[in-house]
């Protein structure tokens, strides 16, 4: 009867209660309709306050190009994200400049994490970009191809520490990469990095590079959890 | 410097590091404005259309009244809630006539769930509620005191079925039991049955009274999972 097909099913109804079972599903459509717009006028307001913030998100990072190190700090300092930091590649973050996290135009459909850099003795992409399709069944992700310098190729180091490791018959422990997750497309609607850094890192990333009592510069660090 | 504390401790940068940190600071302050006014539009969204749905939710309850059992059935299906009905309380359940989820008006502080029931052998109530509390720090819930004829306290029933099963070393085990969730309070914010009474059950209870291939009127129940 309707187009869900349910109450195609019900044979087995006498006529009034049939009849009312048709009334409920009036409800149910009338409800449902109010559900769509009420999702929505709620997409609207999260595009329009999107919107609102962006310039503040252009003016920060403007700002905070001109302190050093403060995103390789913040980074070191961040619970989840340092644990993925080998020493080599913290090194390598020195030279990130800039952070930007943009959702799709529609929110729900994706994001895309973009990490600049400036000339470094690692790689000569400008920009990797980590990119998230979540809109349809099948979700994806991409990132960046990126042009290693000779010998500085930070995905072959990380996966001959994997190789040792597996030797060692340390399973269970993963080894510790940034670039490695950077290349990971294995479940790209649960990487717990990627949502970290978009809805922890990128909304307030001061509250990392203040915290107190960790002293990144000397490389002495006193962790606190 | 802001009211949060935060670049009190950075003591330690030089004079231009420190004036960008208080940019960022004040970027940061905008945004969390922004932030706090989105919240507020959406609420205002979800508050609008509370109040849309609202009469068909309730033409829906008048209409459900003429069917009979239309709740203990769709509970009966609902793999969540009918595994907590013991058999005596789904013949008590045959007696409820109405539902009703209410949402507090801000929302996020709270709801109540009310079951009424016509009149029955087992309690002289009209109508049992559930009502949560989430708005503070220490959430709360409370129930109806159900006033039981003598000898039908499916409550004590239940109690000694749960006695019985600790006697019995079934731990781990736990007594499938309405009226024991109904006054159960131990951890408000996390009541799963709650939970899926308001947000699946009370959203489209239709699709678990018209479930196919499960008889509930003769006993024979046939599972599908
Ligand atoms: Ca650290
Ligand atoms: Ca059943
Ligand atoms: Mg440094
Ligand atoms: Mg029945």
């Amino acid at each position: 009867i309707d187009e869900s097909g349910d109450l195609e099913e019900s044979r087995d109804f006498d006529a009034e209660t049939q009849k009312a079972l048709e009334e409920i599903d009036g409800c149910q459509n009338e409800i449902d309709a109010l559900n769509e717009k009420a999702s929505e006028e709620i997409l609207k307001v999260e595009q329009k306050y999107n919107k609102l913030r962006k310039p503040f998100f252009e003016k920060r990072n403007e700002i905070i190009k001109k302190i050093p190190n403060f995103w390789v700090t913040a980074f070191a300092n961040h619970p989840q994200v340092s644990a993925l930091l080998d020493e080599e590649e913290e090194e390598c973050l020195h030279y990130m400049t800039q952070l930007e996290v943009e959702e799709f135009e529609d929110i729900k459909s994706g994001y895309r994490i973009k990490f600049h850099f400036s000339k470094n003795p690692y790689f000569s992409n400008d920009v990797l970009t980590k990119e998230f399709h979540l809109g349809t069944s099948d979700p994806k992700s991409e990132s960046t191809k990126i042009s290693w310098s000779a010998d500085m190729n930070l995905v072959k180091s990380a996966r001959s520490r994997q190789e040792k490791m597996k030797q060692g018959r340390k399973r269970g422990l993963d080894v510790k990469s940034f670039f490695l997750w950077f290349e990971d497309h294995e479940d790209p609607s649960q990487d717990d990095i990627a949502e970290v850094i978009k809805d922890d890192m990128w909304p307030n990333p001061l509250q990392y590079f203040l915290v107190p009592d960790i002293e990144v510069e000397n490389g002495v660090e006193e962790e606190e959890e």
